[in-house]
């Protein structure tokens, strides 16, 4: 897949150095630790530059400290991030790799490794208060990956002079996360407001016709404010990623 | 059901005007007409204070015209209202009525007989062009019911300066229609800009993930504006009934 | 917002009395306080004419007596009701602010400062007694805006003769909320009956196909009865603030 | 599966009359004749106590005519209802079998050799005028079965003095089918005010929420009224066929 | 609603015997009574020929006791059933109302005064094991109308010589209540094989794609075996109801 | 069903060694044991070729034995699976046949009587860590029917170059099963690798909009690889079954 | 991805016979053609040991002909099926490339170098002449496999003794394909009758809760009888390709 | 909005230049030419950084004419995009504005004034050529902000040979767009190989179980791989106006 790499092995192949069979053999040896319970990926920071997620449920908390511990023997291994653990994994996890750090108001979200601050400045938006544990866990990655987000909470479209009260903050932002719930309909309004890339969070939050967050998710999917970008329903890990991925494009040109 | 007339009717039978069995076929010969393929409701507008309406779809248009002749044939209705009606239904009902008027832009909505002018003031919002048709049949209703609506277009929430221009004609209304497709945001924006009655009308316009209607639907009912009240997909017409339903509290008090 | 404020405002600034820089940040201080976990509205009960309401789903029970109580000190607040309130985020905010009233039967919604009486009668109409809790949320946010409502309960269309035997009491409401689960029929009997504004409040009562209330919105918002308006499922909050909002019209007038 | 036939045929065995061999084949051929494109079944009277229907979407206006044709081929046959049948398929059957007959207001239902009049009375009632088709295919295939329906239109829920006015015939009917689209509350306000079985049939008619009779169909399925029996959307014919199945116990008795 | 009644009562009117005011009261004053947190209707067993159930979810102890000995206090009260009730509901009940009687295997309903054994035969037939609580119900409520069911369990379409196995019995029944979770194919192979009704409970056993009972809901009502009626998911009780009302047509002729 | 019992018992009847009486009895008697609460049926394992499966569910574990013991006294069956069983459950079977055996680290799915090896080579794939429970149901059945699956664990797409390390492995198989929750991508990409038959089962796993398992459900049935077959959501135990039918074919020819 | 092709690449490196950059080019130079539109890929044969598909819908009938075209250019491609073809795509394609066959009964099926007859025996049955189609176009692949399917029609399973008149031809099939819509349980019942594959085929095929083959679908994955494997709705083609698969264990052992 | 504009208005107001009521009427005279039926927005390109689109469905011919026209007329406007337009709305527009450019193979999106090209490279990449109408819509909008995507068709996860052979053009792009259909798989893959930011387009392509699109849309929003972001069913303009949000990023830094 790097082609750097296969080029000097098939260099190898050619001067003799490396025999064919052993060649085929390391083209198979592919960049990852087999715990027998999980293939642990070194290299996803490399090849995605983003943290490697230990995602806790379904598994015991032994495997989740294997897991980090695995990662983190890779000298090379970018930021890991170990989200939706329950206290049991987290402790486990930590007894292990002491270092690691549980995002404030988000225990179930722990960090080791952050990366270092970078300059880009992310805007991450909630709806109402009832937005926070998804909006924490979206922060919690960001701060892995060096980005410490702007956090305005509580800014939802019934009140809209709340929102107006922030606009400053939206219009400095270079990218915003925005999370709601209910009928999801903040990132519209947020993206008729402001040129900069909008990822939007739909929550299970509501009641009424909220259906645990499929009105928000359909309403944001169907914003009549262009280039809205949606990810999955409280799924604030991924947010964060897409943002990662999308400020990576200025910061690699 | 009407308790002076039964009084009426029972006072006749104690005084002897009336024979017990003429007081039972009597109860009993309630105000419509049966014209084989559908019984004409006479007494709908004393009852409900709101304009007999006929739904032409699955009615041959001697049928609608049937229908309509029948109401006006009783003195005491009030506005008749014909909805949803193919053109070959709007002829038929017109051949046979000539003095209905059909609403501007919105022809399978005539009405005859309209009530005369009320001072509530309506204001009918759309989010975008495409939600028009819906609007136009609430219209309609509204007119026959002597409500003209201030009519404010193309105001979705994701231009909000275009929607703040009209905060006036808002806060002016006594109660607003907002008529929304897409991710149907713009009831919950309005109603929390003005202490109206917000009626939603979601429309099946929009793409994505509209689902026909239905994104737009879940979305107000889960209003995070609250007291929003809620009509089925692409139902002016209700919307309609529904504002005369609610502007007739302070006309009777 | 207020156009009156702001011609003020300008005003100041014309006279020089407000610096320009200071206008526009008087622009941006609007009429909130910024708990950091919450922004708290004062002025809603002036722009929308109901009462604050501190949902407490999600929310930490310190935090929902600091709401009440920032809300309180604003000397001009109106009624303000804690809703779907715990135990625990009960005791706390009447620790705080004890001359709150919970309503009687329905522990979660307490009320702190209720509206003066109205003079509107509304009645409050239940298929089943298994509608309680959801009529009970709606009565206890009817009473903090000064509405008692009629309680007129379990007259199911499956038992027409207990409807109509409260035929009388239908009849001389203002308006109605109508409360059902199963299959959602009773808004569309009840609003055959009366002129008045029905709001119908689907509940998740049922078996069978209920669908956890799914069955009875839709049923209510296809209602062959003209006019009916809609809240989401079990939201008798919802209800009540669409009431307050439709007297309004009258009140204003 | 007849045991009586099955002991004459062993009994054959026995006595030598019949070889086992053809036995066995015997008790293969069963009593239906594949015509290549289908199999056409001529106990199902016998067996079953109802016509034999023939549905017609997807076949060949001759494949209508030949099976047809092959069923009244079958002395012992009952009558035969050429269903769903597009006016191709009619002509090719009836210029097959000239005597069967189209029912009035549905064409698309034919029917053949129809059974003698049966004293039951069934009520076949409809909410709007728009259920007409579907009760007329149930009348259809009811009138095949030697039951001619009482019908009453026209009845939704909306209108209750128009419900009440038929009281009488509701309450005089052995059995009754009940029709409605839109939010299908008819069924539960009549099976509560009759003893007697209610069969309800949703139909696609509504708009708003109706969802192509899902509304209607669910809502029959969470009805209040204990003992309502439903059959699919617009499915009139299957109606007819629950109703021969209850009628036929009391005659069997 | 009673002619009989009505007449006598206008009778009364014009001799004099009763005055105007009284009867207009006497008319509304139906047959139920009023506890304040229920409506208890005491002639349903008069005007639907069937038991008065209380469905306990939702009640206090002390108000499903206090509803059943009100209906018992009505002498002309027939069978009573208490169902879906929790352990300290089915005490309370039994406390005030000790004659009552748990149904074998189902405790959760109760009956008081059953009706005394009526002579049709019903038969109830569960697919697998999982489906016996629903079916159970089911008898519990067949048994308190004097019909005691003959059960034929485990005869799922999968092993099709264990349903053959019981053609006789199937055969013999007057009435089936054919009980089926999963896949729901149970009551399509039983209706192709019997003359008889068949009511069709869909139950929300199952795993795969059983949508908890949607699945074999769907299943049932797209049957093809002609005149199939089904009920709500689990709901025995109202496979019962359709049950009682279905055999009283040929009782009441 | 067995033609050549069959014959033999009309051969018995010709030479009247048979009474017909007792055939008819006889061909009635079918080869299951009716323990009341169940019908045991011995010859599955004849006519599938599979394991009799005791689906724990909702049984009793006294119940659970009995079953398991009944099935185990008949000399012919073969395998046996206990699934799907609580720990009591478990317990109770084994007590009474203490010879069968959970399978590592899925306790719920117990074992008598496994099958002897078989030489088919059966591929158990899943995406994660966390399908691993869907895959040891599949595993452990597979196990009882003689074959021993290679399993290759945490393959998911989004890392393809563990998938690609595997490839001699996935290509080495006879048939493969495919586990994955989430997107259920997997299938889709081996499917595209290999021409031997794949089973996919979606499993539950995931969050954002996985919907309990539909959403992969919905995209393996959606392949766009050609011949990919699918189980329901979860259903180890029925990929397990399918595989056992497929591999049949071979076996058999 | 063929490791023999790999490993001789590799030995031309080491030899010298090859260029470090030539290898690296001719690893990327993968075995498709690009012809702009369209990738057409010449080893699937190779690869899955199935033919390749043409899936015309939104291909222009040029588009259709080229491919076909390219794909026979190639001269190891096994059999080409253009499928779900309109009359002008089939035109193209059969002037292009006039040795094709349509399927009788199936137009929009055409096979061009049909494989060689094999011997394994293929059930294909369907419950009812509406699932004609979507069974001939499996039929048309299999036979493009040198398959010739034993068809089995109309055996639905509200008429028993129809499929168990087909019980020999079911026992006999090495493997079959079940095609049913509407309550889609006849997959259940064969499976329960042979041990051998099934392969069920959901149709759209149905009314009244049909829902367009969903209810079938879900049926068929909620089986009571263990190791049914669907495909999706309507596809035939997808189920042929199971087959094939399936089929081909045995051939390669 | 924009603060500098709102502080001269302020300084004109304090030095006497603009009197208070001008000032009022200024900020509410916002930048939008109201045409009756649309309100046509001047500054989206300001604020937004992207095309303003008239969305063409339920716009007259002469409305998409005008609306194009009054864009142009403000010089300050960025690039004009017409989209899904029927032909004689293209022919409209284009009368009244001959400049615009049809996109090649996508008629219905017209183009004004496309920004000057930018540097970032953006691929475009389908599953299978029924995508191609979306991915060229997309492609049109994209070619309006000047930026011409490498487009790479066909290379669905069914055959990934086809997919890694073109590997080099995704690891060169600074973003992607991934439209697919039928089980949506390709993001999932795509977003595994690369750390660039993956839009993914659902679209309506496929049958079996594709549900118009909704299978790809859920599988896409739960990806496997982190950070995917998903615009609405079909909807290429929206993926492409997140593409130039993001992009905005680095080239506004």
């Amino acid at each position: 897949m790097q082609e750097a790499d296969l080029r000097e092995l098939l260099d190898g192949v050619r001067s003799g150095a490396v025999a064919p069979d052993d060649a085929v053999r390391r083209l198979r040896r592919l960049p990852y630790t087999d715990l027998g319970f999980a293939r642990v990926d070194h290299h996803r920071a490399l090849r995605q530059g983003m943290a490697e997620a230990v995602y806790a449920p379904g598994k015991a908390p032994e495997e989740c400290a294997a897991i980090v511990s695995t990662l983190r023997a890779d000298s090379d291994a970018g930021p890991i991030v170990l989200t939706r653990a329950e206290p049991d994994q987290v402790a486990a996890a930590l007894a292990a790799q002491p270092d690691g750090v549980s995002h404030p108001g988000q225990p179930a979200t722990v960090v080791w490794d952050p990366a270092p601050e970078r300059p880009e400045r992310v805007a991450l938006v909630t709806a109402g208060t009832a937005d926070g544990p998804v909006a924490r866990e979206c922060a919690a990655v960001l701060v892995a990956h060096g980005l410490t987000p702007k956090v305005i909470n509580d800014v939802g479209v019934s009140g809209l002079h709340r929102l107006l009260a922030s606009i400053d903050d939206l219009a400095d932002a270079d990218a915003l996360v925005v999370v709601a719930g209910m009928e999801g309909a903040l990132p519209s309004v947020v993206a008729g407001l402001v040129a900069a890339p909008v990822v939007a969070v739909p929550t299970s939050v509501g009641y009424g016709a909220g259906l645990d967050g499929v009105t928000a998710l359909l309403s944001m999917l169907s914003s009549c404010a262009p280039g809205v970008a949606v990810v999955g329903i409280d799924n604030g890990y991924g947010a964060a990623c897409a943002m990662v991925r999308l400020l990576g494009v200025g910061a690699r040109r």
